[in-house]
C-alpha cells in the first residue's frame, strides 16, 4: 500500500483553488440532505505525525454548518483507552443520523503504535485487528459511510516540518517525544502501516493521500467524500446482509424442554444465599483488585424475576464498583446512532460490575417481532452481537448472560398477583398483557437466539424460575464460579 | 455542628430490624410515585473515612428497583475535576426525573480535602462555598429534592475500623494513605468539616448521623429518605421563587436604540479578516498551553448570521482545540434534568475553546415566551445564569457572549432570499415566520436578559449585523482583545 504509492505531480494552485471551491460548494449542497436522508458519515483521518491531519480537517469543515458535524481527538482522552476496550472512545463518539463525524487519527494509530513500542503482543495485536475489521463492517451495515484516509509524506518531508514546528517557540511544544521516536523509527511504522491497512483494507477500503501537497491533499480529500456522499445519498443508507460466522457454540436446549419443577425450601435458601453472598463480596473485592470487567445481562420473560434476582446478586456488591443498568426502550438520540451504541456507552470500567437489566438482545426479540428494525437487521445482529461480546472478552471482560425462565401459568398467576396487589400495579401494564399474547412468536425468537449466541466465551444459562428462590441460587452460584475462574486466570496470566 | 453532636444510644437490635424493615416497605411503596410525579432525589452522603458511608449506601438500595436508583462515586474520575470546574462531575451525574441518586461523597470531601491540602486558597476555597450553596439551591428550585447526611464517628472508632481493615490481605488495599492522613490529622478534619457545613447549611440543611452505630445510623438515614420523599410527594414538586442578587452588572442599550448602520467594504474586510484569524490562531496556540477554557455564546435574530459568523471565528482555530455545540430544542432526556445540565455536559476541557450556537439563554428567551417553563422559573433564572456563568469564571475561563442583531426588514429580505433559493431553503421554517410575528415580545425578553445577564465576569457584546462583514470583524475583535488579556493575566498569575 504505502510502498507501491505514487507521490502526485505538482499542480496548478489556481486551478486547485478553484475545484475546491466547486467541491465544497457541493458538499454545503449536501448536508441538509444528510439530515433528511439520516446518513451519518465517519471520516477517519490517520497518517504520519506532522503529515498535516489537522489542517487538513480544517480545510474539510471550514465551510460546513457546525450543526452537521463535529471533530473527535480520541488523543486527549487516554485515560478512558486504559479503564475500557479499546474500540470504546471511538464507540462511544460515533455520529447520530445525519451528521459528519472526523475523527484525527483513531483506531490504527493507536493499534500501531502500542504494537511497536510492544505494549501488546502479537496475539493482541491480531485481535484487535478482527475487533476493527467487525466494528468497521457493523457500522456500514448498520447504515453508516465510513470514510478513511491515510495522510502519507515521505521521511525527508517529516524532518522538515518537524524542524519548522521547533523551529518557532510558538509551535515547539506541538511535537512531541512521540513525533520523534516515530520519525527516527520511519522504516519500521512505514511497515506497520502497511500491514495494518493491509489486513483492514476490507470490507472498508483505505485512501492514501499525498500528504506533502497540502492543496492537493485537501481537494483528494474533499473529492472522495463529496463522490462517497453523494454515492450514498443516491443508492439509500445501506443494510448489510446477514452472514454466518464461525463461533464456538454452546449447544442450548429448547425452552419448551427445560423443566422448570427445581425448587428449594425457605431453609435451605436463606443458609446458601447467605453463604454465597458473602463469597460474592469477597469476590467482588479481588475482581477490583485486579481490574477484571465484569458484564452480567438478564433476559427473561416479565415477571420472570430479573429485578428480585438482581437484588440479590447486587445486595452484597459495593456500591462503588458496580451499577445496575436498566434499559427502556432507546430514547431519540440512541434511536440516532447504531444500535449497540448505547450499550457501549453504558459499559462498566476495569474492575467494576455492570448488571444489564435487559439488554442489546433486544434486538433479535423485541426489535424484531416488534419490527422496529428489518428482517436482514435481526438476522444480521446473531454474528454482530457474538463479534461485540467476544470483543468484550478479549478485552479481559467477564461476560454472562441469564434467560430468567418461567412457564405461562406462572406468569400469569404472577400477572394477577401484581394486578390484585396495589404496590405492585405499577410493574404490570397493558404492554406485559399484549407481550404475553405473543408468547409462542416470542418462544421461536429466544429459542434461537438461545442458539445462535451462546458462545463458549459469553455463554447463555436458562435460570429455571418458577421457584425464585432456586433461581437466585443458581444464578449466585454460576456468577461465583466465573469470577473465580477469571482471579485465578488473572493470577495465572500476572504470573505468566 | 460536629462538635454539639450528641452520641446516639445503643438501641435494641431487633426493634431497629423491624423499624428498618418497615421504612424499606414504606421506601418500596413510594418509589413508582417518584415516577409518576416526576420527583428526582440527590442524597449525598459524605463523612470520614471508614464512617461507613459504602455499606449504608449499600443498605439503602437493597430493595429499591434498581430502575429508580443510581450509585455515583466522583472519586473514581479525578481526572475529570482537573479538567472542568470543581462541580462539574457532580453537575454531570445529577439524576433524571423520578430517581434517586446516591453520590458516595461529593463536593465537601473534594473542597475541604483540597483546603487542608493547600491545593486550594483560602479564596478559592471561599468561591467554592459560595458555587456549592448556589448549586444546592438552583437544583432545590429547580424541583429536586436534596438530601445530605454526613456520617460520624470519632477518632478512636476510626482507629479501630481502620485497623480492621488493615489486618486483613482482602482488604488492606481499601485503607489509602489519604485516610491515614485523615486520621493522623483527625482535629484539623473535625474544624474543617464542622466549618463547610456551616457555611453550607443554607439552603439546604446538613443531617449528621451516627456512624458508630450502624444499624442506627441506617434507620435515621432511611427515615430521613422516607419521610422527606413523603413530605415532597404531597407537596409537589418545588418551584423556587425568584430573587435578586448583586451582580456587578454593565449598562446595555436597548435594542431599539442600537446604531444598525455600521459597514464594511469587501476590501477591507478581507483584509481584517486575514489579519485577525491569523492572529486568533496564535492565541488559540497561547490558549491551549495556557490551559484556559474558553467559552463563546452565540444568541442573535434568525437569519441574523450567527452561522457564518461562528464559521470565520472557527476558521483558524485548530480543530483538535475547540468544538462548536448546535443547541436544539432539549431531548426528552434533557427535558428530564435541571435545565442547565445539558449545559454543563457540554462545556469544554481547560485549553478548549467551545462555541455554543444558541445557549442556556433559550430559558428567558424561548422557553418564557412559548411556556415551557413557569413564570417562577424563567424570572429566577436570570440570577441562576449569573451564578452559573461566574462559576465558569470562577474556574478560569473566558465567557463571551454575543447577541447578532440585525432589525426587522433585514431579517424579512434575508428569509425572503432563503425562501427563494433552493440551497438555502431548508434555513427557513414555517417556525421561523412565527417566531417573526413574536418579534415585539421577544425584543422586551431580549431587552431583559441583556439588562440582566450582562456581568463583568461573562459580558454580553451587541454585535451589528445587518452587515454581516461589519459584524464578523467586530467579533473577531473582540474575542482576540478578551484572549489578550486572559492569556497576560494567566502570565501574571502564574509568575505569581
Amino acid at each position: 500500500m504505502l510502498k507501491k504509492f505514487e507521490w502526485k505531480k505538482t499542480e496548478d494552485k489556481e486551478q486547485l483553488s478553484g475545484e475546491i471551491k466547486a467541491l465544497r460548494d457541493e458538499l454545503l449542497g449536501q448536508q441538509q440532505l444528510l439530515r433528511e436522508k439520516k446518513l451519518p458519515i465517519l471520516v477517519l483521518i490517520e497518517g504520519w505525525a506532522a503529515a498535516g491531519k489537522g489542517s487538513l480537517i480544517k480545510e474539510l469543515i471550514s465551510e460546513i454548518d457546525p450543526r452537521f458535524y463535529n471533530v473527535v481527538s480520541p488523543a486527549v482522552t487516554p485515560e478512558s483507552e486504559a479503564r475500557y476496550p479499546f474500540l470504546y472512545p471511538y464507540a462511544a463518539a460515533i455520529p447520530e443520523n445525519g451528521k459528519i463525524m472526523f475523527l484525527d487519527s483513531g483506531w490504527m494509530e493507536s493499534t500501531v503504535r502500542k504494537y511497536l513500542r510492544r505494549e501488546i503482543t502479537q496475539e493482541e495485536y491480531k485481535r484487535r485487528v478482527r475487533s476493527v475489521n467487525e466494528f468497521e463492517r457493523q457500522l456500514r451495515d448498520g447504515g453508516y459511510l465510513l470514510l478513511k484516509i491515510f495522510l502519507h509524506i515521505d521521511k525527508k518531508e517529516q524532518f522538515q516540518r518537524l524542524a519548522a514546528l521547533t523551529e518557532h517557540a510558538d509551535t515547539e511544544w506541538r511535537v512531541t517525544h512521540e513525533d520523534l521516536w516515530q520519525h527516527r523509527e520511519y522504516a519500521r511504522f512505514l511497515n506497520a502501516y502497511d500491514e495494518f491497512m493491509e489486513k483492514t483494507n476490507d470490507p472498508v477500503k483505505w485512501h492514501i493521500l499525498d500528504g506533502s501537497k497540502r492543496k492537493t491533499a485537501v481537494r483528494d480529500a474533499m473529492k472522495l467524500l463529496v463522490k462517497k456522499t453523494e454515492k450514498a445519498l443516491a443508492e439509500g443508507r445501506y443494510v448489510g446482509e446477514p452472514f454466518e460466522e464461525d463461533f464456538p457454540l454452546i449447544k442450548m436446549p429448547r425452552l419448551k424442554d427445560v423443566d422448570l419443577s427445581y425448587c428449594m425450601d425457605e431453609e435451605t435458601y436463606k443458609k446458601e444465599l447467605k453463604k454465597l453472598q458473602g463469597r460474592l463480596s469477597e469476590l467482588h473485592n479481588t475482581v477490583y483488585r485486579k481490574k477484571i470487567p465484569v458484564i452480567l445481562c438478564y433476559e427473561g420473560w416479565d415477571a420472570a424475576g430479573k429485578g428480585g434476582n438482581i437484588r440479590r446478586v447486587a445486595y452484597p456488591l459495593d456500591p462503588r464498583g458496580f451499577d445496575v443498568k436498566p434499559i427502556a426502550s432507546p430514547e431519540p438520540h440512541e434511536l440516532n446512532r447504531q444500535y449497540l451504541w448505547r450499550f457501549w456507552t453504558r459499559l462498566p470500567r476495569t474492575g467494576h460490575i455492570c448488571i444489564f437489566d435487559r439488554t442489546w438482545y433486544g434486538r433479535v426479540m423485541v426489535e424484531r417481532l416488534e419490527g422496529f428494525c428489518s428482517e436482514k437487521d435481526w438476522k444480521r445482529a446473531y454474528n454482530e452481537i457474538n463479534e461485540f461480546e467476544r470483543q468484550l472478552t478479549d478485552w479481559g471482560a467477564v461476560v454472562l448472560k441469564f434467560w430468567i425462565h418461567i412457564d405461562q401459568e406462572t406468569q400469569l398467576a404472577r400477572f394477577t398477583e401484581r394486578q390484585n396487589t396495589p404496590e405492585k400495579q405499577w410493574k404490570i401494564t397493558d404492554e406485559d398483557w399484549r407481550n404475553r399474547e405473543k408468547w409462542p412468536q416470542y418462544e421461536i425468537a429466544v429459542d434461537e437466539m438461545l442458539q445462535k449466541t451462546s458462545t463458549e466465551n459469553a455463554p447463555w444459562y436458562i435460570i429455571e424460575s418458577n421457584d425464585k428462590k432456586y433461581a437466585r441460587i443458581k444464578t449466585l452460584k454460576i456468577i461465583i464460579k466465573a469470577l473465580e475462574k477469571a482471579c485465578e486466570e488473572q493470577f495465572g496470566k500476572s504470573m505468566g
